[in-house]
């Protein structure tokens, strides 16, 4: 929220004068005491017995609400090796499960995709009253302890941290889980063959989704947003090292994307406009205004409803000015995914390992230079495999899958370019091949046997932007903008859209985009 | 646009059966004919005498439809130097102007912020015909030239490139600009002061905008938005260093941003959804979901029209948990800014100056670590300076400028934070102050004196959370999920949200947010 958003809240709230200011101090106040006599009274609960020596190192914090800066170092759970042997941390952490024996509870700590075991036993430095509170902390809430590293004799094979185990000496919850879990972490990350196989509990989509910030604390969430992140950051630096300007295009537009159906009608104040379906015309009038190489990053709506559609999904977009063929733009793309798996395969291996307990999947493989075939090549691979297709019709989705398994058999990559399609299944800026009219100079680009990639040269020449959008039927006066665009000098150009979403899902060997997708949005989810 | 996109598009033209797709073949082949011919008559005309030796030196080329792989090296512009002198080199540039003058003509070739001059003259490489079709080239046309670098005696104080000018061998007309431009680029650059005494041409706001593609090619919007992608790039960057991860969130939510009015509403297949406001929901969500350090780089809409509102704005946006204090927070911030400050001062100094000729403004100065005055110590600045304002009175723009000035004169800085906002005056899920429950664990940076990122530490405990929701009157069933996600442990954390455009905006010293987004929203413009 802007500041000027909130202006508008405040001068209603100052409307309420003084005395609704004091009336909600005295609330705060209130709501502050409350915590604090509750912290206090769940302590008090946990050492009935007076003379608890240890009774000052556990309990419930009260609220942080920044009361005091600690100068406190605090220890990462991966940093936790044998090297730190016999030294005496603090650390902060969520409780992944805890297990009560007798006189000792074995806490597994967790941060992130890393955990380490940890033990409180009765002894110097804990009472009967400290393990029996340790023993009662809910899952998932978040604690801070004080313990001492230890090495241990035998690897600790349930925990990312095998060689160590924590001996806490004091224990404080900072943030207390509510004791009943909408679902199981450890039931979450259960490969699904398992689940079958022992009669062990996994977690279907719906709830996963329903419950998805718990959800995407699973080590395969984590490991799945990670590399997320880094599809992004690898997209834009391999572009910017090659001279690429980052663009922003609006969102909010008043007419169809690209001359099509209008999808999705924004109320704009007294008037209605259109989310916009592809940064397509935009980048496009960026070439035309001389930033010649540009990409962008951003949410586009989409009105579809499959395992690898979203209605919100996020594009990385290129497009770029060449000198004498679009083969130029094609290498460019195809490089940039190459920086994108190399990346991939050398910086998140953890992240690719640990999605592969849950969902095994064979190493994504590539080749240097990109495999590219012609559109015809493949349809004679498919008719040599029995299927029945004309020239110029477009691939079907198993044809495309079928396809890259016959790829992948004759050439051993998991990332081919399909080239010259048909001009008739293209959209209407695409630009016709010079030597046989029926293709054009467009191609999509598939990982495992699935498109991500769906490009082309662009007529760059009003007249025949005119005459190919008149043929596809589309009014002019809705695209009158982009059309007059060209008219004042417009270099060849061609570009590229990617989704995001379905490079993460591919490249990880996963089947549904919606496991690619923080908070999935399809015409029947909307929340969270 | 997706192959599925086109796929829609496909199938509709192959209901047009064989006869269509015929019919459109010969369209094109047509338009392709035609563009030959023209170009053919084109170069004709040029040469009416058949005897022009220089013929196949000039001409009009049949358009860019990649009918050859050249392995042509074209040379840039800013690689234009004495160290290139005599070579013989290709060069693809806009005619920036042209002027003829008896045997000669003066041509000055742009590419983005660089220009360099270049000369056709009679003689042993070039006719008569040649010059007079030099002479006729439209502005804004796109050529290609083999020329001489040659090194001048006096500098060329109108080009970039000041020591060398081209003398042209050859001279290709790629993509033909029509002859009336809606702007001229020379005025578009002119500074308003020159304009107003000189009696000179400039381009107001709306005619730059209608004609935006035009208006971009200006040195000072290539300048523009070649730092805004830098400033994109410092932000992610100096964040990834420091362990964030990005993370993409919903633009379309069942209920509005923040609980507040919904603003612009979205037609969403049976049901009505709207737009985010902002990420501010799912930022803390991503918080309790363990990302710990989190940021994003997204469109956001707004209800606003002043000087520095967009209707659609990108936001850079940051949510962190923190160990102890909401200062970690600000630090954290703060320290990204100066990044962010350092990286344009350091890599974007061509940039800056490029802007200051037509817009003349002072460097931007910001002190390490960063200025942070508390709430109160603002209003008694103020006071001193004779405003009368409450202590729990929010700033107005006007007070908010005038402090700016202050603090400028006081600490030498363009760049400070203000801490402990009253409580009154901020959204709902800001922390109350431990200490004094009338003001806020919250914050506002200021550059120039004008607001450019808003942020607190949050309310991380669900029933606190619920009673400060209900004092501000926010239906609780349209952030249920919201607050649900703190109910299983949630760290203390912080973040804040800056405009990218105002931070450009004010950073250059400009004074309307309309310079810094490419293609602006506003309530009365949605085009181009």
């Amino acid at each position: 929220m802007t500041k000027d958003e909130v202006k508008g809240a405040a001068e209603a709230e100052q409307a309420q004068s003084k005395k609704g200011l004091k009336k909600q101090q005295k609330e705060a106040e209130k709501a502050a005491k409350k915590a604090e006599k509750q912290a206090k009274l769940a302590t008090e609960q946990q050492g009935t017995e007076e003379d608890d020596f240890a009774k000052d190192r556990y309990g419930m914090l009260p609220m942080f609400q920044s009361q005091e800066k600690l100068e406190r170092v605090l220890v990462r759970v991966q940093d936790l090796t044998p090297e730190k042997a016999d030294q005496l941390i603090w650390l902060r952490a969520r409780v992944h499960t805890s297990r009560a024996k007798g006189k000792q509870c074995f806490l597994v700590l967790r941060q992130q995709q890393f955990n380490v075991q940890a033990l409180v036993a009765v002894g110097d430095r804990a009472s009967k009253q400290m393990v029996k509170f340790a023993a009662n902390i809910t899952k998932e809430s978040i604690v801070d302890v004080e313990a001492s590293v230890r090495k241990v004799e035998q690897k600790i094979e349930s925990c990312s941290q095998q060689d160590v185990e924590l001996h806490i000496e004091r224990i404080f919850v900072v943030s207390q889980a509510e004791p009943r879990l909408p679902l199981q972490l450890d039931d979450a990350v259960r490969p699904e063959t398992e689940g079958e196989e022992e009669g062990r509990a996994t977690v279907n989509q719906d709830t996963r989704l329903d419950n998805r910030v718990i959800d995407l604390r699973t080590t395969t969430s984590q490991a799945v947003f990670r590399l997320q992140s880094g599809v992004c950051q690898l997209f834009r630096d391999t572009l910017t090292n090659k001279g690429f300007v980052e663009i922003q295009t609006p969102k909010i537009i008043s007419a169809a994307s690209e001359g099509g159906a209008n999808v999705f009608t924004v109320s704009y104040f007294k008037t209605s406009a259109y989310l916009a379906q592809s940064p397509q015309l935009y980048k496009q009038m960026c070439i035309c205004a001389d930033f010649e190489k540009v990409f962008c990053v951003g949410p586009w709506a989409e009105d579809s409803n499959t395992h690898r559609h979203l209605t919100e999904f996020v594009g990385l977009d290129i497009e770029m000015a060449f000198n004498y063929h679009y083969h130029e733009v094609i290498d460019s793309i195809t490089d940039t995914m190459v920086q994108i798996f190399k990346g991939l395969r050398d910086n998140f291996q953890t992240e690719i390992q640990t999605v592969n307990k849950q969902f095994p999947s064979e190493p994504f493989k590539f080749l240097e230079p990109t495999l590219r075939l012609e559109y015809t090549e493949g349809v004679a691979m498919l008719r040599e495999a029995g299927v029945e297709m004309g020239d110029e019709e477009d691939l079907s989705t198993p044809n495309e899958k079928l396809l890259g398994r016959l790829v992948k058999e004759k050439y051993d990559t998991d990332f081919y370019v399909l080239d010259k399609y048909p001009l008739a299944v293209r959209p209407f800026y695409t630009m016709p091949d010079p030597n046989n009219m029926k293709y054009s100079n467009s191609y999509d680009m598939f990982m495992r046997g699935e498109e991500i990639l769906s490009g082309a040269q662009r007529v760059h020449d009003p007249q025949l932007l005119t005459e190919r959008a008149m043929h596809h039927q589309i009014d002019l006066e809705k695209i009158k903008s982009y059309i007059d665009s060209f008219r004042f000098g417009a270099p060849p150009h061609g570009g590229g859209g990617i989704g995001l979403e379905r490079v993460c899902m591919l490249y990880l060997g996963l089947h549904n985009v919606r496991q690619t997708s923080m908070f999935p949005r399809d015409p029947k989810r909307l929340t969270p």
